[in-house]
């Protein structure tokens, strides 16, 4: 059966060379796959709880659509579209939000985090703290419920979040499904051998070190520049090199077939100088990036083709969403008054005021119960019980059978009143 | 000046007689004085909150949006809409979300109360608490904000909130409105002489005392059967009476003119039997009350009229709530990738790799900075200073006034480094 993934990409940074090895590339390899319906989403209102610098949104949002489209992503076979063209989301984090309870997110990591260095710091706990980022973990269940994926390829960080929107899925499930079961509980894929990249200086490459090299920006001169700084020993030409003693092999592996790797390694080794090496690796990249690039810069060039990609998957991304979200509202009570699921309505405001079961304890301390209609005038009154849970059990069967529990029942009908205005009276309950 | 007002209504319950005095009566005709521009919705997404039974809420819906049409709301005159119509509401709550301290959310009195009960009952502080309960002062202020409503007519328990709206649309103004406010500041309009009616036992009239009288529901006979169960003394026809020992006067005086008034009360000290008295008072609710239960009975009958009126009247909502939404995410970054601003973008996207500063210290114990252009080639060397402090503020002078600070500055350019090639370096910083 096809698996749907959802993928959300946060729109505040410019994509390097590392996030394309590590996300970016296996990604969009997985979406080809068979059996497999591919979401990806700019996750822009996300974005806004860590970044209110806009212009950097608007930069990432362009750099990162772009890098996706031109690294092969076929928009014909995947969903691609920006979370802020899907107004279904927004509204379904309402819904959600409304059954979550305020401890699960009490329970956030992100948010515990940031507690904790509060408290290190001798802040009040919630010192800087959004309600953007409490709260974004429904933000993110309505990204996946919205679209009912059945799996989300996260970091292991990120599983708790799955957790949580399995847990509000279930309980809207549970309050307003009658059974039906609206969502589909989703599964956090974790890859745990998750491709990284080191960097210039051989720690992980990660802009939070500021060691990256740039994927496209800065074009082909940025990255032949990037790879000159690479760290590595001062062994001359001709002496021979450990390959793993610089981040240089690394990046040649993530590029290059077994045997090529192989005769990187034994070169190295046989004595190749480092800025030989440096040359190679940079013709090794730019063998797969090249092509990329001139369909990068094409893009950024022609940004209203993005726009038209996005919004061609907003189109299909809300056939699902409308349709979907229309039979939440339903669900909840947010309802068109059309004639016909009214005319049943209008009958229930008319039922509204509905007869009522009262039980209470006399002077004589016996327990009694009586039935009166919606103007609370007597129908039914009970004989006396000794304890409280007889009375409650008849009342329970009278509601529930309505006038057939009447002949065994240890209650007689109020003066004027007619076996058939209690019958209705009763029935009224088992209507509901 | 024309005032815009704004009024919720909650969508859980059937309005009553009390509702209708107190609150319904009165907006109404507040909406017909000049220079006010009146804005009436359902808030049907906060009943979400408190209530999970989707057939109340559509029943409660149903009967308020009547109500107030049959009680003679204007909707040529005001805008009268639902909530849940207006989708600029949830994305809006995102917004404001992102730029809401959750240390403010902590000090909602609603909230506070919750956990105060769970402390009293021993349980967890957040035990039942929703994130619905918890964060829906940002809804209510994406309420207010997205029509720049003026006034807020509301009950002191919810002034608080009014505060909450106004701090986080200057929150909102200051982080991106660029000297522009995008939102007006709301004003709570509490007023101290809300007209508050006895129920039938001379409480406040409440459902919580379950002792209302009925708006239209149950019709003539209903209302009739209630006023018949207002408690009143044992005095019989032809005892004088205290007008002011039951509730039947104060609801005669809600729909009496001063001098009927007079002679009902008059009537009672000279010996009127309190079953003619309560005849009298169903004469005089029911001349007010008769033409707009028809009106009422009417509408239940045909919801789609309601549909529509409530439909036209989301129309004209959004036809305010759409472009400032627009606006608004714009200027948060949310903006399409056209042309015309995205040939800036670009450019952006080409500059987002920039020169960067430098500070470190030296192992002669000195302090120094250092600017290197984007790939990491030196351009701009310090002298040592003895304090960092020192290097810091050159950094600042160089960031802030350009190649214009360079004369004094304890630098040097690297070898091979042009100064204009530094001064635009520097420039760059000037332009963020």
């Amino acid at each position: 059966m096809s698996q749907r993934v959802l993928t959300g990409i946060t729109t505040t940074g410019i994509p390097h060379l590392g996030n394309y090895v590590g996300a970016i590339r296996p990604a969009i390899l997985a979406s080809q796959q068979p059996e497999t319906e591919s979401f990806f989403f700019l996750a822009d209102y996300h974005a806004l709880i860590k970044c209110d610098d806009p212009d950097r949104i608007e930069r990432s949002r362009l750099a990162i659509a772009a890098t996706w489209l031109a690294a092969g992503l076929d928009t014909s076979r995947v969903v691609f579209y920006r979370q802020s063209d899907i107004p279904e989301i927004p509204e379904l984090t309402w819904l959600l939000t409304c059954v979550t309870a305020k401890g699960l997110m009490n329970r956030a990591h992100a948010y515990k985090a940031s507690v904790d260095q509060n408290e290190l710091a001798g802040n009040e706990p919630d010192d800087g703290v959004t309600m953007g980022l409490f709260s974004y973990p429904i933000l993110m269940a309505a990204d996946i419920l919205i679209f009912n994926a059945n799996k989300v390829p996260v970091g292991r960080d990120q599983v708790q979040h799955i957790e949580m929107a399995r847990d509000v899925a279930q309980r809207f499930n549970h309050l307003f499904g009658k059974g039906r079961q609206f969502f589909v509980l989703p599964e956090a894929a974790v890859d745990e051998a998750v491709a990284t990249l080191p960097g210039l200086d051989g720690r992980k490459m990660s802009k939070s070190y500021d060691n990256t090299v740039p994927l496209f920006e800065g074009g082909a001169k940025g990255l032949r520049e990037a790879i000159a700084r690479i760290v590595t020993d001062s062994r001359l030409p001709g002496e021979p090199k450990d390959p793993d003693s610089t981040s240089l092999t690394a990046l040649f592996d993530a590029f290059a077939t077994p045997a090529e790797r192989e005769a990187f390694r034994a070169d190295l080794r046989a004595g190749l100088g480092w800025g030989e090496a440096k040359q190679r690796l940079v013709e090794q990249l730019e063998r797969e990036i090249a092509p990329m690039r001139a369909r990068y810069e094409e893009l950024i060039a022609h940004p209203a083709k993005i726009e038209e990609a996005l919004q061609e998957g907003a189109r299909k991304a809300r056939a699902l969403a409308t349709p979907l979200l229309a039979e939440l509202r339903q669900a909840v009570g947010l309802r068109p008054m059309v004639a016909a699921p009214t005319a049943k309505a209008a009958e229930a405001v008319k039922a509204a005021a509905k007869p009522v079961f009262k039980q209470y304890r006399e002077a004589d301390g016996r327990f009694y119960f009586k039935l009166t209609d919606p103007q609370g005038r007597l129908l039914l009154q009970s004989e006396g019980f000794d304890g409280g849970r007889d009375a409650g059990q008849w009342v329970g069967r009278l509601k529930s059978e309505g006038a057939a529990a009447l002949a065994g029942a240890p209650v007689h009908a109020a003066d004027g009143v007619s076996a058939d205005e209690i019958a209705a009276a009763l029935a009224s309950f088992a209507e509901e």
